[in-house]
């Protein structure tokens, strides 16, 4: 951390500044330039939130953190990238996957029809929630533990291992039963007793990226699940809010790059958030795996005008397998494994 | 809700989504003009959103809201102002309140030292975290239990109603059974199940804007509260995620009267969090007042540089005191009592 | 448009806006719905810009617009893809170019070196600033007219064709002089004074997106030009702002579907600005191609860490030329011309 | 400026960087810490933009600034408040100043009637665009040289001087030759070549911050004017983009307190482009001047329903007159003059 001190600093305020990072177990280095004086706090200040509180100081002009704030998930702690297996299916390093199926879990019927054709046109994992977190108190809430089972039934159909969303700590237990991958959506990238809780699961985590995190805040959230034993984390680039109104949220593919070179954990990009139209899905599920990400998420239903969620950002089955067979295609010119 | 269908979209496309239309018990009118033919589905639309899957169809190019989605917060619904009350501390139509007092409830004589500071100077209301929603799983993660009994303790000391954040819809009870009112903070403000508990608790909600929530979701989320049977919502405008880097968040107290027009809700402004500077908090403040805040929500802290959270947007007693003061006059020239 | 009125209008006044809208040359059509009336106003009201004063009248709740309010670059009016040709090189439809080259041309050694580094790996088109908008007054302002001289002889000996900015309106006859295609920066994407003149200037334009334009505003500022006579307009996205800080601007691909979809012209991306950093310009570069963008526009310095502009988003020239043979089989794979 | 350094840079390395560091005549002071190598480049850096470019070097991991980027507006080169001095009436200091006006001018009979009310009310400038930036090339573009006379007509008529906007450079003369104070609008906070002249025109500038102008952008752009040799500079805070739709855009007046801290400039708050809602602008208004600016700019129209431009947000004369009395009332209580 350097601390930028306001011009005209006295000598014992300088050392009073000294003492409380000493005092933190830290190391102080004063350097006096022409402008002003500036402090470097030295030693793995990941560790001393507290140094922040010296802000206060009225004569502190400014902090500048020189260490990103997360460390398990950082390049620091692991120069190679994570590969998380679920089900003899992998993400990361060289392979590719896509999870794909319904917004919503509606009925058996339709899950098992979504199901089916997502399995036929190659996808790796399948998708569907059953606990819904829903901008609207009138809207479809989800059917819930009767959804888990719907998607465990559907597992044992097609083979496919399952994604679902957690929304509760005190639910955690019951989708860890049913489920392969536990997502955290949008909504509790910063549910900080949720990220505890999955932190002990036990199965592979999916965190997809607030709508206002930023790519440092996403990385000290999964810190929080990794910080609790669990180093099975997936990370989800889903759009961010900004002024652009033509779509529902702006994908930021720039965060793939990024997040690679920051964190060895591997990232997959979901095209149908990140739009909020299914005209818009192919295009950006392309440029998602063209970026370096490493799975896709996609949104897939059979009769989309009627789905109690999520239709117009969702493909139909057909359009939905074409484009699986453009993403083999651009694997390969990439040399990427799908 | 108005539906913009593409241009040439064929007679059989227009009378099947006006049958979808009517199927959710709505009324379909169909206005054909020059350049594009708009279908108005006619009816109160806030109980239908299955109605947006329509936008799934190929034929239709974009849909329109025209009534706000909430109801119940709505002034539609309720033509004047809602004032709730607290242990005799009113907040809503000419009555302002202040809560002051520090981000985290460290131990017994920091509570202690700044609720008798606050109160002092003319506080209403004493806020103070014991469940501390921390962006680095290294941070203080606050006092828990041991907090609420603080609370609780220095409520009884200095006579001031508490306000305290709770963190998971399976601490609403404990919580409630400590607090006067229980906060909501803004990473919870769409922590839907959160939302639904705090609804049935009995006890005054203080609800947090999100970072990135706008103000249609944000009185959506206060929809949740109050469709579960609790009417005494406060709203909180406490800062945005923009570009900006100068303050931590920005402030937008355009949110105030916004919120006023379509609202019968009180609403307080953080200017603590909204700009995450002390050196801004009291104009912020003044500010908040003077475009029809309901009162202000302040973090108070006698050592900011040593606070385990936030010391650098914390203000200390004294210029908490003159702070006051300034409200005071200001309270007195736009008509509001303070 | 669609004007909705507020609960309890009254008949005089429904009259009095229908009067208005009638008075504007388009014909009023009122729909009394349950919640709201509503009232179209029918035509193309895109040259009905006073239409929008409407919303000033107490009974107005708000306003609606059904159309886009750009007419000559939209699909409405030339359904397919408009190609850009200069001195051999097409931009749009199913050919793909690539425009490389310094941030600012800084002298003939430097630009030479540059020019046919990027022309031996296969660019198709040489950038460089001469006009440099620069956002401190103490930094480099580009060599002016003398860098306009170094361009053209750049053009001469590599036989590819120019792409420079221009600032000013009174400079665009100089510009358009020496380069073959003239670009509007980010800063002027609404310089309307500086649109006007180069829709009379008879060369090929880029126009950049600003920074916080949206796709509509941005498509209108396009507008401008075309209406001036000029149908050469390519599109440039180059990032948006965001609360994001680990790159300089958030690049929203989603604009490249988008505006294919909205418009004929021919789209490129801008992976040095969208990112600001060299290490994130490939891995976007193949991003915004797989998602259909018609050309990039990229950023090559042989001495980066000496150049006097943009130097930490430029590519050496080895590296862009690797960039340029993973371009061509990543185009081969979607089916584009490289 | 710090340069920070990757972990396992080798000092053949880091001796490059200092080498560099001392080539643009700054120092270079080397800190070693556990996690990091830090290099600090001591020396006003402001001058020295070309430092930014060893960010290319391929052992920097990042590059943080310590100083402001701006010289001549900062606190630094001048503590106390600049008050600038239109024909009497004064803004800064102590002193508040209100400018109102037509957006556009429309007509002698629309000017004049305007004028006389906004005189009346206790207005001290009259603003009115004679050259208007518009969104649309359909839309209204301003009267021109003719609303330039108009507007001096009406300065005789009332004695109100008058702001108006120039939106090239080469029309900065003639602008000066009508106008007290020449503003520079949002689209153009950066378009420096604009900024250069208006530094040279011997008038008082009134400069807008853009859209998507960080706070420090802004002041690098008085920057340019104060280095031209203008120390006539007024600021205005006139919205920023956000994801936030109810209002046009969203009025960041943490932005008041922020540049009161880092500049001697005045500050002027526009709460009519800042909401771009006639109802939203007397709250708006109160709240700037309760934060600290030093004067506001607010739009007046007659007949705001067919305005040929910003009718929605323009307030009627009458509710002029009664803002202007609760203004009066509000700076009294917070101590300033108006």
């Amino acid at each position: 951390m350097i601390i930028v001190l306001k011009p005209g600093t006295q000598d014992a305020d300088i050392e009073d500044v000294c003492r409380r990072i000493e005092g933190l177990g830290l190391r102080a280095h004063v350097s006096r330039g022409e402008q002003r004086t500036v402090i470097g706090a030295i030693g793995d200040d990941r560790f001393k939130a507290r140094l922040q509180a010296l802000e206060a100081l009225e004569c502190v002009e400014s902090m500048v953190p020189i260490l990103q704030p997360f460390k398990l998930a950082s390049r620091d702690v692991r120069a190679t990238d994570t590969i998380v297996e679920v089900d003899g299916v992998r993400i990361g390093g060289p392979y590719l996957a896509v999870m794909a199926g319904p917004c919503s879990v509606e009925s058996q019927e339709q899950l098992r029809t979504i199901a089916e054709g997502v399995k036929a046109a190659g996808a790796h994992i399948l998708r569907g929630g059953a606990f819904k977190p829903r901008t609207s108190p009138y809207a479809f809430q989800g059917l819930e533990e009767e959804g888990l089972r719907l998607l465990a039934a559907a597992r044992k159909e097609t083979g496919l291992p399952v994604v679902t969303e957690v929304l509760e700590p005190d639910k955690v237990g019951v989708v860890a039963e049913y489920a392969d991958i536990l997502q955290i959506g949008a909504r509790n990238t910063q549910n900080f007793s949720l990220l505890k809780e999955v932190g002990q699961c036990g199965k592979p985590v999916l965190l997809k990226r607030g709508m206002a995190t930023t790519i440092k805040e996403f990385l000290l959230s999964a810190e929080y699940i990794l910080a609790g034993g669990n180093p099975n984390v997936i990370l989800c680039e889903r759009g961010i809010r900004t002024f652009e109104t033509t779509t529902r949220f702006t994908l930021d593919l720039n965060a793939v790059p990024v997040i690679k070179k920051l964190s060895h954990l591997p990232v997959v990009v979901d095209p149908s958030h990140g739009t909020g139209h299914w005209e818009y899905v192919a295009p950006m599920a392309k440029a998602g795996l063209a970026c370096g990400a490493d799975g896709l998420m996609i949104e897939v239903h059979h009769r989309p005008a009627e789905a109690l969620s999520d239709g117009p950002q969702s493909l139909k089955p057909d359009k939905f397998a074409r484009l699986m067979g453009e993403l083999r295609v651009l694997a390969q010119a990439i040399g990427r494994l799908l």
